[in-house]
């Protein structure tokens, strides 16, 4: 443990594949922390609680009576309890209002909802996300406008309007690359690229400009990365990475059409994401040539201490 | 046999998982056919060769020194023999002059290559499509330019000019629809539908009203399959024909773009596909409001029967 302050709060990123805890001071700072696997679709034998004790147990024998506050898919229909959609946009301050509680040992897990909207026969959810941009607005101004991506299996696309989640949209683009490369006829022309990161490789810029740059649907251009490679237009080491910055070039296409009026100034573009998505998001915004940063790492833990700090005394009985 | 004149001709239609064989008499009339699931990736023992006598063999026993001639993947690289890709545009004369001959008994078969364009960093290809194209002509006034669609896996949008194949593009919305209804997370909370066909249930017109009517990249909104079927706003019955209308939709709406200026007046798009797919994609047309028409079944064996006319004398020892 190495906080000098006393431990206040167990923070838990809790999703589908892994499980993060942190142990956190009064002030948010991170005490200690560990991750697992497992996810809430890999639970220990004993199901959450269980799973629960074998990787905080060691903090809640040590300091009795943490705070402990969960985000992420363990709020979901298929979590451990489901903690409704709030409807967006929602402020840190309604989202710390709504959190629900589960039992655990003689107190509770407070779980964070997640965000849902619906209008104008669109609609779209999220669980999980909304904690780790309210994290990451402790490294941005919140009196202006700001804009953060997370990339990953489904890449999300938040706009914040101070401490408010004003609107957001998804992208299932890292399951369409996983699909398209492993399942379908257009990725069956692939070869190993070799050990340089996608973003790398000579593919990414092309597929990128691609994807960025035209006009048209992504579903248009699809077919084209069967085609050049058909054509030996693409090296057969090349098509995952031109298919990778395709697909993210059509992604960053439509998102700057619907947050980044091309008129006006922007504030640079907040990337959440492990370290070797983040590089490839990086490096897509500087071939689009718009700025970016990168959040710093545990931003789900800073947004769950923000949460929790704006819901004390919200909520009666927690920890013990 | 049915016809009354003299068979002059067989046509094959032979794709990846099929083969129809047509006799052909010397006006283009057809006297017989068959529909075999002897597609190039499931051919009989003893491959092309054998496969095509199981088929052919009795018209050639009663009519020796028929001409043959094959169109489709049997002309890919994965085929009898590589029929290397024409540039896009191509005359029908100057399809017929590059047929590529196989040996075949004492005679040979003469493979119609495909079709190929890449210009600004895009590319296309195709292949039997071009030959359904040609035979569909015979339908509408060649005076001006006409628009086909083939839907499936690959669908296919090609725009003629006379009876020269002017541009073509390709939508791999078949594909892309097989990908994630039954491979994705997007499709994991559907349901059978029951009976009715995709585009008579009611979330196909909801799916291509989103497609097609409303800005913005598919990639962008299959995402809402998931968050609207979550959410209860499309039922778990409904969200196969959500997501065929939706593609078929954002199909239509790039399609147009490319195809169908806004401001001018357009004849009548003609669809070239089996039955069902035919009805889905005039249900589409109708609910965009976009005139169509249904190409009369068998355009390969009309396309053959053009190019063979055109061929006739080009080729020096065909048949037996």
């Amino acid at each position: 443990v190495r906080c000098v302050s006393t431990p206040a709060l167990i923070a838990l990123d809790w999703g589908t594949t892994s499980l993060r805890a942190y142990l956190l001071d009064e002030s948010g700072q991170v005490c200690d922390h560990q991750a697992s696997p497992l996810g809430i679709t890999r639970l220990a034998t004993g199901g959450f609680s269980a799973t629960l004790d074998g990787v905080i147990g060691r903090w809640r024998a040590a300091h009795p009576g943490l705070t402990i506050v969960a985000s992420g898919m363990v709020g979901s229909r298929a979590g451990w309890v489901e903690a409704p959609y709030l409807p967006c946009p929602v402020s840190l301050e309604s989202l710390a209002a709504s959190l629900v509680d589960v039992p655990y040992h003689d107190g509770v897990v407070q779980i964070v909802p997640g965000l849902a909207w619906h209008q104008r026969g669109e609609a779209d959810v999220m669980r999980g996300e909304e904690t780790q941009v309210l994290g990451a607005l402790s490294d941005v101004a919140t009196a202006t406008d700001a804009l953060f991506v997370l990339p990953g299996t489904h890449s999300k696309w938040v706009r914040t309007s101070g401490v408010t989640l004003a609107e957001f949209v998804t992208y299932p683009t890292g399951e369409m690359y996983e699909l398209l490369l492993t399942k379908s006829t257009l990725g069956q022309l692939h070869e190993d690229g070799g050990d340089l990161a996608l973003h790398d490789q000579a593919g990414f810029a092309r597929g990128l400009d691609r994807g960025f740059r035209h006009a048209g649907d992504s579903l248009g251009k699809l077919f084209g990365v069967r085609a050049r490679a058909l054509l030996g237009d693409i090296k057969a080491t090349d098509v995952a990475a031109y298919l990778s910055g395709l697909l993210i070039g059509s992604e960053l296409r439509d998102a700057f059409v619907r947050f980044v009026p091309p008129a006006k100034a922007h504030p640079p573009i907040g990337i959440i994401a492990d370290p070797a998505l983040a590089q490839a998001y990086a490096a897509a915004f500087a071939l689009a040539e718009v700025a970016c940063f990168l959040v710093r790492p545990d931003a789900a833990a800073r947004g769950i201490a923000a949460i929790a700090g704006n819901s004390a005394g919200n909520s009666a009985g927690t920890g013990a």
